[in-house]
This record gives structure tokens, sequence and C-alpha cells, in this order.
């Protein structure tokens, strides 16, 4: 297909999309309800034609790797939970048309911002076809068009389940195309060009994918580009929680986003370094530190200017010593990836002054930075993790996908009407229900 | 100055902004308070000074239009008018570290979303140099750093205005550095290209200024393109509301973004038109109008193609007919900006079924568009109107120059101590205070 016919095809289907999320945004929460548990009753029966699409997309892909081929794979156990995750996100609140604000602005004049939906989202995701079901389902409660990029290697499973995904909304009298699966490798670029069709870009998947969509569109992208975590040992820090932090941090899932990847020390823990040393060394971590650190770790290899900014991604830390806490804040701020830090400490007011002080999207006391993440924090569904500023930052709930929209409700006001010697607005806040 | 050497200089004045941002923004809420009384008894202080800064530019700009040397004049009553505001803000609550959530996760795990400064802000405006005072102001309020780029007409006003915005940063102990002024024209392609070193752009100007800021830079941009508002007659509108609603639309202040540009009226109520147009032509409005308007005010000129979805800024009004609610919905997404539209009718089923389904920023029932407006909203100060979706929608108030943080206060918890046969989470929601 030429790129001009795709740009052509695919501002079509945007525009479809479009059309149809204003149907789904403006139907009632029971609607959307509705649809969520058709889609669910729907996966059960056309379980089989499911798995049948999944095994050939797994006889297709014969040469990938182990880990990828694990994420391709769908099973019944793995349909049941995400029939289970759509049964939640149905007895969930509907988030579209919730107040937020409410104001009268004269008597008869009343103001209501309410939660809207953002519009139409490109979801970009690799490998998992369970992705189509999670975030077909988000877009579904919260009343938003949805196009689907997945991987080609799983091209079979995720059409087989958008069709699901489409035949509920239609069982609960919705348009189908506010859910759209698209799977040629090129359509990912004409679609990054839609920036007045797509409101939001998602992309779930390595630091590498999120910072290349985001250096080749206009439209906002929510997605998090790198984890460089840092846990900082304060000099009045418990080295058994210490330990505990460091090798949680680190070792519990070493891929993610939110391990732990630079260890600060300050000087003054340098000494009581040592069982924290041994916990790490345990648990097979590779250290990569300062020469005062090695001092006390001799096994300890020496550290590159690189260490202390780089996500390893895997089971080595940067150790790193700095001379205050004054100090340890400002190594975040200029190696850090502003995603998540944390201090340990048993002095309430240095962990004051790091709760207060830093500014990276997650900020932890004698915690460790793994629990950066939406399902920890009880945020239901996890849209992403944020690390932009702008609209999320952080792990990102359902509330990352609605917008606001402002009612006015009048008795026949003009702007003139107010004024000295005119009327006077009351600009009372009301209560939200 | 050579691009290079610009960008030099501007990465490097960035990069004492944010480093000094942090400062304001980790100060306590009593030091943001005393640093904008400050900068409320300086301008006082140096009154003398900012009128002869300000003569300076009117006497180098005396081959100004008249409207703009309008705006770039100072007074003393305008001075006045800007230390009201800052003592305004200085009254208003203080928004960093507001909390936004609180959730217990489990017994001595406790999360919190708060509410954080976004950053560095660029601000862009023309010829007004109370902008500065006023967006200054609400810089210091919300902890916020700002580079203030101003029109050269402006120059000597404006710097003898951010002199007194460091001063009163300085007076409050605080670093003057989170307030910048910048006025070469080279500079704001330089300042446009630190996507890194700045977090958000606000524009304050036309919508041509804000498009080409947008095509200009990677950094997210707040404000309004266009605004292209719609006010609906309904078959079952008012006359006499109509009349009042139209006129007060279309004239309390044609050039502003919120005017109303487009008199979508239902077929059924064209034949009840006649008043309105006489209230229209009599505030000196002219129509470009359908045929079946035409037949029943004949003193209309023909609509042409573009006549709907064009802001026209002067005494211009496009009068167009729809068969149906659904109709003009229809029209209003296809034709409109998103920015604001009004169905005036006595039909609440109607009513209702128009602010649940148009998808504007701000929708409203017999109400002028022209109440879309920071301060008629009661936002106090205003940062601006927002028609983008992400972020901030329609009127924009403190709270658009606000992001959040996560804090999470454990007791040396890891995630590893949690799952099947271990911890689980509480998950608890907990009143914010």
């Amino acid at each position: 297909m030429s790129d001009q016919k795709a740009l052509t095809e695919l501002t079509a289907l945007a525009a479809r999309t479009r059309a149809a999320q204003r149907a789904l945004g403006s139907a009632t929460a029971a609607q959307r309800t509705a649809a969520l548990r058709a889609i669910g009753r729907i996966l059960g029966e056309r379980e089989a034609e499911i798995l049948a699409a999944n095994a050939r997309d797994m006889a297709e892909a014969a040469d990938l790797e182990a880990p990828l081929r694990k994420r391709l794979a769908l099973s019944a156990a793995k349909l049941a939970t995400l029939r289970d995750g759509l049964a939640g996100l149905a007895q969930s609140p509907d988030p579209v048309g919730r107040p937020l604000r409410r104001t009268e602005l004269d008597q008869g004049l009343m103001l209501t911002q309410v939660q809207s939906p953002i519009g139409v989202l490109l979801i970009i995701f690799e490998s998992r076809p369970d992705a189509v079901v999670q975030i077909g389902g988000l877009a579904v409660r919260s009343g938003n068009g949805v196009i689907l990029k997945g991987g080609r290697e799983a091209r079979h499973s995720n059409a087989a389940l958008v069709d699901c995904l489409r035949a509920g909304l239609e069982a609960a009298g919705l348009p189908a195309d506010a859910v759209q699966g698209v799977e040629q490798r090129g359509e990912v670029a004409a679609l990054l060009a839609l920036d007045h069709h797509i409101d939001l870009v998602i992309p779930r998947g390595s630091g590498a994918l999120v910072r290349h969509i985001q250096e080749s569109t206009r439209i906002p992208v929510l997605g998090h580009a790198e984890g460089v975590c840092t846990l900082y040992l304060d000099a009045a820090a418990d080295p058994e929680t210490a330990a505990h932090l460091a090798v949680d941090g680190k070792c519990d899932y070493p891929a993610a986003c939110n391990a732990t990847e630079t260890l600060l020390v300050h000087q003054d823990f340098v000494p009581r370094l040592a069982p924290v040393g041994e916990a790490l060394r345990a648990a097979g971590v590779r250290l990569k530190a300062d020469e005062a650190v090695r001092a006390v770790l001799p096994w300890a290899e020496s550290a590159a200017p690189e260490d202390g900014s780089t996500e390893y991604g895997d089971l080595t830390l940067a150790v790193r010593v700095v001379s205050s806490l004054d100090a340890a804040i400002d190594f975040a701020h200029a190696h850090g990836s502003g995603h998540t830090e944390s201090i340990c400490t048993e002095d309430q007011a240095a962990a004051d002054r790091f709760l207060r002080e830093v500014d990276s999207a997650s900020v932890f006391h004698n915690a460790s930075t793994r629990f950066a993440d939406g399902y920890r924090y009880g945020l239901g569904a996890e849209v992403g993790i944020a690390t932009g500023r702008i609209h999320a930052r952080g792990p990102v709930g359902v509330d990352g996908l609605m917008t606001t929209r402002w009612l006015l409700r009048g008795s026949g006001q003009g702007a003139g009407d107010y004024g000295a010697g005119k009327r006077s607005y009351t600009h009372r806040v009301l209560p939200l229900s």
C-alpha cells in the first residue's frame, strides 16, 4: 500500500473512530457497562476461535525468543483473567460526566466542570495480545475511541480479540467503530501524522519505542521514556532496612522501569555499608561503585562516569557516594530520570526534606522504588506510567484517559448583563452532590 | 548573536531557572506569599522608574496603531490594579503540596498524591507589559519558574517589571532566577528548541501566534488556536432570549475568542427569526446567511461555504439553517473549533442532549458564549483558554500550572513482601484532611 493510500485510508478510519467515540462517550453509563459485560460473554463464547488464532501466531513465530513467546501465548487461564478484568471494569464507577467542580455564577447561572473522554486514543504495543482486551476495556469504560496497533507477530490473536470487543459494543447498541485494530507495520508512521484526528498516543513497550514515538509525532504521548530510579541511604539509614530496600528494588523485577538502578550512599553511612553489600552480593547483584565504597566492599567493580545515569535493566547497580542530603537530591535531579526516588532513613526531618524537595513523579521514604505502579497504588486498571509532567505523571489509572468539559446552565444571561452598575457574579462554590 | 551562541546562553538561562524553581517550589507557602507581597511593595516604590521606562517604549513606538499603543501604555492606575492582583494572589490558597488523594496501601505504607509545580514555563506575549506582573505573580504563587518573552516594543517596561519581580523574590529569601525576562526576537526559536529544559509554553496572543508556536516546538503548548463559537437556536427557542444571546455573543467583544461566530437555526425556528435579525441589525451586525434565512431577513448577505467555519473577529455573523438537533450537533463538530457552543431552547430534553453530546471545552444552555472565561468562571487569575484536550481544557486557572507527585511513606517495605501467601494491600481510601 502506498504511503498516500495508507494515509487516506487511516484518516478515514480515524474519522470513523471519532464519530463512533462521540456516540460511545455520550451513551449512558449503563450502556458502557452492558458493552463490557457483553465483551466478557463473547470472549467466553469464542474461546476456541481465539486460541486457534493464537496457535497460528505461535506457529508462525517459532523463531521468537522464549520470553517473547511466553508473552505472545494465550491460554484458557489467561482468557479467564481477562474476563475477570472486564467484570471488574463493569463494576467500577463510570467516569464519564463525573462532576469535578460546581459553581453558582449567579442565580440561575450554574457552572459544572465534568469529566469527559479525551477522544481518540492510539495504543501501540508489542507481543502481548492481552493488551487488546485490557486497553479496549478501559477505553469502553472511559468512553474513548481506540485504535489498537499491535505487533505483527500477534496479528491473528489481536484480530480475534478486536472482533470480540466490536461485537460486544454492537450487542450493547453501541457503534463497533469505537474500537479499531490495525496491524501493518507501515501504518504507525501514517497514524502518528494524524494529529488532528488522534488525541493521545500511549506506547506500551520499551523506553526506546516510547522515545522513538515521541520524536515522530505532534500528538501528545503518554508513556515512560526511561526509569533510572534511585535509593538514597541517608546518614541515619537503618542498615537492615537499607539492605531489604536495595535488594527488593534491584532484584524483585530488574527489567521493570521502577527497579532501582542507583544506590546513593551518604559518606557517613559508608562504614555501615557491609551488610547491605553482602545482601546484594548474595542476591547476585554486580556493583559499579565509587572507590570509597570499594574500600568496604572490595569485590565491587569501579564505577565509570555513566554509572548513576544508566538504566541497566539487569542485576547491575551503581553505588555512588554523596557528602550530604543536598548532594543526594542534586545527584538525583542531575542523573535520575524523574521516575521514582526513595530515601532510607530513620531521621524524620531528612525524610520530610527529601519528600518535599525531590522533583520526581514518585518520591518515597523507607519503601522500595518497586511500589511505583498503578496496581500497587490502588488505581485499578493501569494505563501506564508517565514520566512527562503534563496531563498525567507517574502511574496512570483511568483518570489519565479523561479530560473535562465546562457545562453552563443559564436562563438567558449575556456577559454584558454583568459589570459596574449591573448584575454581579456570586461565584458560590457548591458541593459536588 | 549567532544562533549557536543564543542556544548556549539560553540553555544556561533555562538551567538556572530550573534550579531556582526547585528552591521556589520547595519553599514554604509563607515564603511565596512574602515574595508576592514584596513584589507589590516594590512596584509601588519604583512607580516613577517603571512609568519612565514605559514612556521610553511609547516614544519609540510612536508609529504603532492606536489599539496597540493603548495596550502598551502603563499608568499609575494600571499599576495599582496590578498591585491589587498581587495582593489577591498573596491571599489566595497556595496550591503547592495540596493533597489530591490519600490511600493506605498497608499498615505503615501511606500514599499521598500532591499538587506540584510543573517546572519551567515559557510565556510568549505581545504588547501588554501588564502580563509580566500578572503571569509572574501566578508563577510565584504556583512555585513555577518562568521565562517571560515579551514584545520588543515593550522591552523597557518589561525589563523594569521583571526587575521588580526578581527583587521581590530576593526580598523574601528566594532566588531571583526563578523569573527571567528575555527580549531578543531571535531568542524565541532557540527557546522553543529547549524541550528538555522547558516544560510548558503558554503563548498569549493571536490564534496565528499560537498556531505558529505549536508547529515550531516539541514542548507542550497551552493556548487557544482559534475560537469559532456557535449559538444554536433550537425549534423551541424563546425569540427574546435568542435575540439577547445572539447580540451579546456577537457584540459584547467581537475580537474575543469566545465571541459567537455562527448562529445555527433550526428550520422550524426560521419563521420566528425576524426579531433576532432585527436586534442584530440594530447592533450593526452583518449577516452571511442561508437562502431560507434571507427569505425572512432579505437584507442579509448570502453565505459562502466557509461561513460557519470562520473566526470573523468583527461584527460579522454566519447564519446557517439545520434540520434537527442532531444536525446542529454534527455541524458544530464539523465546523466549530471545540471552544464553546451554546443552545438556546425552552425544551429541557433538547438542552440535556446538547450538553451531553456536544464535545467542546464549554457547552452552554441559554447563556452567551461570552461566559467562557476564567474570571467569569470564578477561577481567580486566568492563565489562558486551552483548546487542546490534554492537561487542561477551556478556561485555565492556577491549577493548569500544576502537575502532581506521588509521595509514599513506608516503614521498610519491599514490593516482594506482597503477593500470594504474603502480605496483602489494604488500598483504603482516606479522607484528604
